[in-house]
């Protein structure tokens, strides 16, 4: 099973199951302590084999995806997921990986929107003990009231007419928030690229099994610059993070995507 | 994004931030912990503004569902989706709204055999505090076994008919309990509505994603009272906590029923 | 309601809401608590009733499916929907009910990978906590690096021409795993039988959803010894764990399952 030899993990892998150590001695809620080497391994030698050699030695360092961008879907995904343990592990990894405190805000908002409020004020329980940790302050953080970036008016003009064709008779209050608080807010904050905000809701939708929605936002992930490539990557990170399950049923829609755009 | 002014915050509305700082004081686990509003603007000034102006300042003030009904489906949605945060906020919301004990009582007990033991049990693990606090007592609760509702026979016999026929030789285990602990002793409780009954079932399977089965029990909920402006308020307000995917998945069943109750 | 007479209730079985208490005494963490007959019925005297008469004094006790293999499904159920006090309550069931040490740490390495990290690790947890009040050593645990169970090469030489084929220019990085990590590893790893690591998988499935994938994983449960009468009774046992929507999802899968395999 020890699909990399030890001596290829870098310090800084190795500190992501230790660190956490010190944000314990601070964590007010025991339910979002990170389990130690020692304590896996107290349970499953096998599964504290497989964190350090396969997934923190070998899957996080794979080519093809950048470590910051894996740290971005996967702390998507565990929110998505409500992992209060990963949660705290993740948030911490991001920090480490060179996601702006800025940009895990924005992260953190998007989701309630893309995973529901209740799991972005989990998160953001966790996230303020670790901001605090870190002398992360307000002026480090993104405004309420940014100016935005400017809205593609035809897209939109295109979306909102699908949308309205398609849904038109269910819900006007759904389309309502749709387009004032998702398409013509949300998504123009510029505090996180269009790039990180499709990255963070296929993610999110991926890890919350939501397989039938990944289509469009993958193909607006790679409108946003997400290569295929890249993608794929996201798909082999993401399987560890939102289970196998969750990545198979998404195999074929992935599939489907890429060939679309290839013709 | 102020989409209202904040003047028009009402004072109970902007106590339901506030407020749950009383309850965090008697709190025994973290977990549930409600972030107050400067806990949420430490981490998110955006999220904080939204939380603020826009849902509980315009979502849950709309016309077209009472925010009694509104706090009976959010409740559901943070109880199928175990939020402990949020299932802590929604249960002194509910009870705000007008939403008795004995209601509360009921659709955790209801949501124990629509969304799984493990969250009934963790939504009653937060309850017991709260209840302790409002010094909600035992006279206060629907009793074990009370008389029941009566049966409407026919429509039982043809449940049953369809039910056998669909899935006869699948699991008769299954469908024995459904029978018999669901149709013939759970929806027959008078504790609650049968109209609310319905409404909790719809939010939680919305707020879990089982999409494919909102359809029969929302037109049992409009069969129930549940009017379509009512259900289509229901949508706009579980968008908020079942996250945008989820609602998206379920407009175009809802289209459907509706249009197929109009002919 | 109450289904069956109290006096019917083994002593074992009334311990089971009972016994938790001294595992309380000593959980650091309250979010995992299990609450008391008392406690639930300070919420619910229904729901009390229904635990204890309806699941553990029937439910669990019916014919079909041994109360060890009861424990495994349920405890597979509740990890793969994160429930933090059922999976302490489930911890402690399947030790009583015979489930070794060493098999619960290949359940949630086994998990780990059909649930996504953040759910093993949440279940580890716990589990280091129980397994500490249990006196539970290293000497008890599986070895990280096994000797594997041979493996049937021409079978996992056609599941892989099928992935290859569907899911061929996907993510190839997903697909070297689900070889690599899953089928030439984890599933050969001695310390679960295939046996029960079908009924682990498939019950995690039903428990998060994922209907779709039901389907392979039943019949390849029923390949490794599962017979359509514990199979049935599977179902049975989660219809109250998953929830009925989850349960009622799945029976037409387990309904063509088991009609193609009696052909």
């Amino acid at each position: 099973m020890k699909l990399v030899p030890a001596s290829l993990l870098s310090l800084a892998v190795a500190a992501a199951v230790a660190l956490p150590a010190q944000a314990n001695e601070h964590a007010a809620d025991p339910s979002s302590e990170v389990p130690t080497a020692e304590g896996v391994a107290s349970v499953s030698p096998a599964l504290a084999d497989y964190t350090e050699n396969l997934l923190l030695g070998e899957v996080w360092e794979r080519e093809g995806l950048s470590t910051r961008d894996r740290s971005v879907a996967t702390l998507a995904a565990v929110i998505a997921r409500d992992h209060r343990v990963e949660i705290r592990a993740q948030l911490e990894h991001a920090l480490d990986h060179g996601v702006t405190p800025a940009e895990i805000s924005e992260i953190i908002t998007h989701l309630a929107f893309y995973t529901g409020w209740g799991n972005a004020m989990s998160a953001l329980n966790v996230a303020k003990d670790v901001f605090a940790e870190h002398d992360i302050g307000a002026d480090q953080l993104p405004p309420a009231d940014p100016e935005l970036l400017p809205l593609d008016e035809e897209a939109e003009q295109a979306r909102q007419e699908i949308v309205q064709e398609t849904y038109g008779g269910s819900s006007e209050g759904v389309l309502h928030y749709t387009t004032e608080a998702l398409f013509k807010d949300l998504w123009l904050r510029p505090g996180l690229t269009p790039r990180d905000r499709s990255m963070v809701t296929v993610s999110a939708l991926i890890a919350s099994g939501k397989t039938e929605q990944v289509g469009f936002h993958l193909n607006r992930a790679m409108d946003n610059g997400l290569t295929r490539g890249e993608a794929s990557e996201l798909l082999t990170q993401l399987a560890f993070y939102a289970g196998w399950p969750n990545i198979f049923s998404t195999l074929p829609v992935a599939k489907e995507v890429f060939e679309s755009r290839a013709e």
